[in-house]
């Protein structure tokens, strides 16, 4: 930590007190000019980088106090609680909770087996907001795709009384591009299968892992509903029925869900500020998600994106030179993984927080969010108008040492939760994560604290806590479309 | 392959006849010697490393036909009678099912949940052979104890309606011995924690991984039964406790298990020969399971075990320049997971083979298993009367090329299946394999074909063919406790 300025200004009336106006105006000019937003940047950093911050902290205490927190459950309401109650103590002001209704979805008891040719327990997770099946569970013989395409292509009626499985494999990439290609069957699958006349849907989970633990994740409604029961197979699970299958004679399978739906439920968003010195009504936003999945106890999906991103605004609000010239503004969103365009169903944080902030979208400065794990940061994507120019230079001066590269291309999105901000016109930065890793633990049990690096959640936090100080102690307009110089 | 003596035969009678008498004894006389005993090892380990032998796929076939193969179980059964019918297509001699009583132990449906200070999952698994909650479970308050030996010095009487929890890790070591440290907890637990008044019995799971997957596994009987009902929790699950316990507060579960017993199950071991061609009364036997744990499709415990010893059996039988002197046999033992010490509780095969070959082990020669997985073997174990002279140069020269050195210490013990076996006077050998991952998936629902890798396997395969070739067409006496030359 250097010198606070009132420490300096003291010394300073002690020295005119003491020596009289000649030599305190010699003592003003020898005083070092006050820091540069860039080296408070790296003071933050380095700071941060040392394990000098509250995320580990953060995260520990949210998963274990609260475990799993799905969206509409006691555990995600009593979370923002928890998380409210400690921003206040933090030191954050406007700490206040906006809270939401939706349709809640519950996970009950699940279970599969391969009826025939010889009995075996499967590994399956209902995918979110699908429906049970009857008591007893379904059962029927299982038809194999290779790909989502090959379900697509299958003529109508061509499935009566079966079950679709797509036995597709995800993909491992750094961007999570894997994921992206996956996820269409996930979301898209039940009611494509339906349309053929099957009784259920499984895919083999998106996920890059080996594990008996399936992925599970939200499926799309059509006409408000997700058509037939639909699960997720953990990989090894789904090998074993195509090698079934191989050894020839038909495979069959039963499904079991009690999977059940409230009505009247609530989510909510957590916000705090950093208010600016000059512009509190520039925001620059931080988004993070507090539900997570009801398989593990989220924690890095996303409660290491709660954590970093607090951490960070808490590093800028302990800043002793001054409070930047912007607010910094930590939003933890409720109910993000089960986003669906039509409210109440799946109705979702992100949607709450753009409505209820409508009228200050236009004095936001700029979005981010923390929504992929606990790896690390490898690359900043900025907004178009900034990728090149001071902001950029000095944002590559401060963040290439701890392994940041300027991204390909400008940021365009940021995150689910912050989505509808950013299509307001909310200019977008990304500080991505290498997600190499994320999707053999992304919703499923193994999501659990014991997953979490603390030097990679602190190289997070230095990245976030320099660039954001960064933003919201300047005067760079992020809209701005005009390249820079 | 090399040609076959057969064919060398041939070529000798086209000569006589062509060249006369003469020529004929000059060609026998040019003719190359038989191959030496190691000549015939190094071509059999080098056919198994190259991937030419059945290992994968009796692995493939077996794990995915049968899944889970727990004792007294119908998928034991037809894995037994599967495997019988596949050694008699492979040309083995003497193949038979060999069937004994037990009372099998069938897991039911089994939950546990933290109740207090907030609502969440855990995983567990019911230990082997412990009893059911009553219906609707048992709730207490957790009692934590750092080591087992913490809970045995707890006093008498100090647990009622409590439930009692062992936190110790497992140290990861190559050898094993960290599962040889941490096992105790898990076989006497129930019982110690009983004695003092506990309701229900949990320990971390014996294992090395932190996946939300509860590492089963079999717990000792006391006067014929397990006092109470007793689970692993994961890894996990067991920090969490620990977490929360730290933050303060009582932490109190609920634990239900609807396992139950079969008193009228049987097991049975599969036999097989290579008659010797010169004392085929001379038994060297190969020993591994085909049962396994309930949760994964025991692929590594024991499928490969199986694999490895069937594979190097059947090139040994397909030696084509002879069958070797003793006999070689291949034991797939059932019922090996639920040893206990009194029949027909928990019987198992190792005892049943003992019994019914009594007669026979006076002339067994040698015997060896293989249940450790799929790691490869790093050391050879041999009987104390040769860890020294000409047979143990040989292995070593055959066997260290593929990274298996000699051992520090004769083999005294060889597996859990032949331990009554060698308990009546029959010496072992050892293959050891490198169990540093082995912990990791061992009785948990992760043990599964993927985990399987295929170039260890044939390591293992090269390791057993070479070794057991120079035990049996040898004449060594491994009875003998004289030190070698």
């Amino acid at each position: 930590m250097q010198n606070s300025p009132g420490i300096a200004a003291l010394a300073l009336s002690l020295l005119i007190a003491t020596l009289g106006p000649a030599a305190a105006a010699a003592a003003r000019r020898a005083q070092p000019p006050p820091a540069t937003d860039e080296q408070i940047a790296v003071q933050l950093r380095d700071t941060a980088l040392a394990g000098q911050n509250v995320a580990m902290d953060w995260v520990s205490e949210l998963t274990t106090r609260f475990g799993p927190r799905p969206a509409g459950s006691d555990n995600e309401r009593q979370a923002a609680e928890w998380a409210a109650a400690r921003l206040k103590e933090l030191g954050f002001s406007n700490v206040h909770i906006e809270s939401f209704p939706l349709t809640a979805w519950v996970r009950g008891v699940e279970s599969a087996q391969i009826v025939a040719p010889v009995a075996q327990p499967l590994v399956v997770a209902a995918l979110g907001e699908s429906p049970p099946t009857p008591a007893g569970g379904v059962e029927g013989d299982v038809v194999i795709y290779p790909t989502f395409a090959d379900l697509k292509a299958a003529p109508s009626g061509s499935l009566p009384g079966k079950i679709a499985f797509v036995a597709a494999r995800t993909v491992r990439t750094q961007d999570g591009a894997g994921y992206g290609a996956a996820v269409e069957a996930r979301s898209d699958g039940p009611a494509e299968a339906a349309k053929r006349g099957a009784i259920a849907f499984v895919l083999r989970s998106v996920g890059t892992d080996s594990n008996r633990l399936a992925h599970t994740g939200t499926t799309s409604y059509v006409d408000g509903r997700v058509a037939i029961p639909a699960f997720a197979l953990a990989a090894p699970d789904a090998d074993q029925i195509e090698r079934l299958a191989a050894l020839g004679g038909k495979v069959r399978i039963r499904l079991s869900s009690s999977a059940s739906y409230v009505r009247d439920a609530h989510s909510q968003n957590v916000v705090a500020d950093v208010p600016g010195r000059v512009h509190p009504d520039e925001i620059v936003l931080l988004g993070a998600h507090l539900d997570s999945w009801d398989q593990g106890t989220g924690a890095i999906d996303d409660g290491t994106g709660t954590a970093i991103i607090t951490a960070a605004a808490k590093l800028i609000l302990d800043v002793p030179e001054r409070v930047p010239r912007r607010t910094v503004r930590v939003v933890l969103f409720g109910s993000e993984e089960v986003a669906q365009p039509v409210a109440p169903f799946g109705a979702f944080g992100g949607h709450s927080y753009a409505d209820n902030h409508k009228a200050e979208l236009a004095r936001h400065a700029l979005a981010g969010e923390s929504d992929f794990g606990t790896d690390r940061v490898y690359s900043v994507a900025l907004p178009v108008g900034v990728v090149k120019g001071d902001f950029a230079a000095t944002v590559q001066r401060v963040l290439q040492p701890i392994g940041v590269l300027p991204a390909r291309e400008p940021a365009r999105h940021a995150g689910t939760d912050v989505a509808p901000t950013i299509e307001a016109g909310v200019p977008a930065f990304a500080l991505l994560q290498d997600g190499s890793q994320y999707f053999d633990i992304h919703h499923t049990a193994n999501d659990t604290l014991d997953k979490v690096d603390r030097e990679q959640l602190d190289q997070n936090v230095a990245a976030w806590a320099a660039l954001v100080w960064l933003a919201a102690d300047g005067e760079v307009d992020f809209r701005s479309k005009a390249p820079g110089p």
